[in-house]
């Protein structure tokens, strides 16, 4: 009888694995104590359980999967590790990151040797599976890495669009997730066709999860969200909200966001509160919401052609439904 | 008939290759640009030409190793865009480092970047050799962080001995010249014995290389050189010289050792000559160059056992030959 593991139950799986599995306790110190501090910061471990949870559709035994589920984890962690010092992040998870407990170094340094850690554990695979594995990891990796520099060439551009916005969020966030599903897919002997609906349920819920953090910045509650809201329109951060405001906008709005924009050292408040209106009024919210529901309901689709029973299907669908519901 | 290539044809012959494998002319632009600036700016490619010079002692078809080769001069690329701005380091090569070119975050993503490409190109070989290949490359990398990361320690510390000191130009430099020759040696089929000597040859040309360049760093030809003479002991860089130095010095020469380690601020050429003057004089010159006749000299033993033809090994024995007689 096929055993389906649930989302709680994975993600406890997982972080008495990556205890037992990633070897913290190595010289220098200093090298792997950076590692540890920021795989224990917690985090929803949602990648790493995509992986399992695609996995099982297939197969019930987890621990066939589960170093490539820890090696997702432990390359997320080393993107988090590098962004926050170039974007120069001061809080990760509620707590200091790296390069303030440690030093700008260190985080280069370790950082490393996590993207180093990742691919050595992708490579505890059968090895009849180690050459599709390892090139879905390195093109994603790749792809990762080019989201990340267009982020930071959006910082210094006024002119994104739309489509550019969504293709850095693509290769900046969603990619992952759909190497996450179609590596746990690979590993339990998936069809191609199967493979190839979880990579894409992956990019599609990726989309969504995405927006969803754009919205949630803007409007989430500021009791449970754990960052600041408001901290995009502070930044003046091109997220789908602003681009999209701006191309809605009539003139008249649209000299009230470029005056806001050009306002840096003005009330907090009072920016936030008057884009945020602004957003509402050109409906560059609502456009928003509506496009995250459409990527949404892709995933969904993608979830429906599935070629197995409906009933493997539940986890998952769970896990998006939380994703687009959830207030942090 | 067994096709013996040359060194300099090797070398042309990877810079071609580099040229036509490596895809620079991708987007992000920004992400790509400084990978094709450090790989431009020349350097020896010994490492590159390790694999093929030891592939070549097993096969003919060069096409067969030349990924792998570009794989190892990618990695040891992606370390110096590393290293250099984790050292602060302003010239490479005669070139402005990639962080002043650019920026720091840019030396950050593209280093990345480069690491990712090296695991790519590392992937391109025949699958059953896969997983050897790629657990080579992988322990290689992470102990070449490992070496990175007790270099730096070493900055503040003043205790460094002789073996810590040993063991981190080990891991720092040597294991990736055995890396590349072993890479080769699995490539060409060769057997578990000769690719574990080439291995070996690898680390202690290595070994010996890096008291090589310690002995240039002070006694070197200020016309040939490249660098600075004496930039090792203006920064009281813990070199094999200064640590035997100190290990040897009488009351007397450790008095005035400590004396100039602790002048920062002084005559630059009268620190350089008078710390020179004491390398000499306590024997850590005659002490570095035993050292590193020594490692020479295992290494060529390394060479003697392999069991192929004398005419086979000549073209590797010339480079070793070549890196100890350097002058820069």
């Amino acid at each position: 009888m096929h055993n389906n593991w649930n989302l709680p139950d994975i993600v406890s799986y997982i972080v008495k694995k990556e205890k037992e599995i990633i070897l913290f306790d190595q010289s220098p110190q200093k090298l792997y104590e950076p590692i540890e501090y920021i795989l224990s910061l917690g985090g929803k471990k949602i990648r790493p359980a995509l992986t399992l949870l695609a996995f099982n559709m297939f197969s019930d035994n987890m621990e066939k999967a589960v170093c490539q589920a820890l090696a997702i984890e432990v390359f997320h962690n080393f993107t988090l590790m590098h962004d926050d010092l170039m974007d120069r992040a001061e809080v990760r998870r509620g707590k200091p990151v790296v390069y303030k407990v440690w030093n700008e170094n260190t985080a280069i340094l370790s950082g490393d040797a996590m993207l180093i850690m990742a691919y050595q554990l992708v490579a505890r695979c059968p090895s009849h599976l180690l050459p599709d594995i390892l090139n879905l990891f390195s093109v994603t990796a790749m792809e990762v890495c080019k989201g990340q520099q267009y982020d930071m060439e959006f910082e210094t551009r006024r002119d994104v669009t739309k489509p550019e916005y969504l293709e850095m969020i693509r290769l900046k966030t969603a990619v992952l997730l759909g190497c996450a599903l179609k590596m746990g897919a690979i590993l339990g002997d998936a069809t191609p066709e199967d493979t190839a609906y979880l990579y894409d349920f992956g990019i599609n819920i990726g989309l969504a999860f995405q927006l969803k953090d754009d919205l949630l910045d803007v409007y989430g509650d500021p009791a449970v969200f754990g960052k600041n809201i408001g901290g995009d329109i502070l930044c003046n951060k091109k997220t789908f909200l602003l681009i999209t405001a701006l191309e809605n906008a009539n003139r008249q709005q649209k000299e009230k966001l470029e005056y806001w924009l050009s306002q840096e050292a003005c009330d907090k408040e009072e920016k936030i509160k008057e884009v945020t209106f602004l957003y509402n009024e050109t409906k560059a919210k609502a456009d928003c919401e509506f496009k995250m529901e459409e990527y949404y309901q892709a995933a969904i689709h993608c979830l429906d052609m599935l070629s197995i029973e409906p009933e493997r299907k539940k986890e998952l669908k769970l896990l998006a439904d939380s994703l687009m519901e959830r207030r942090s």
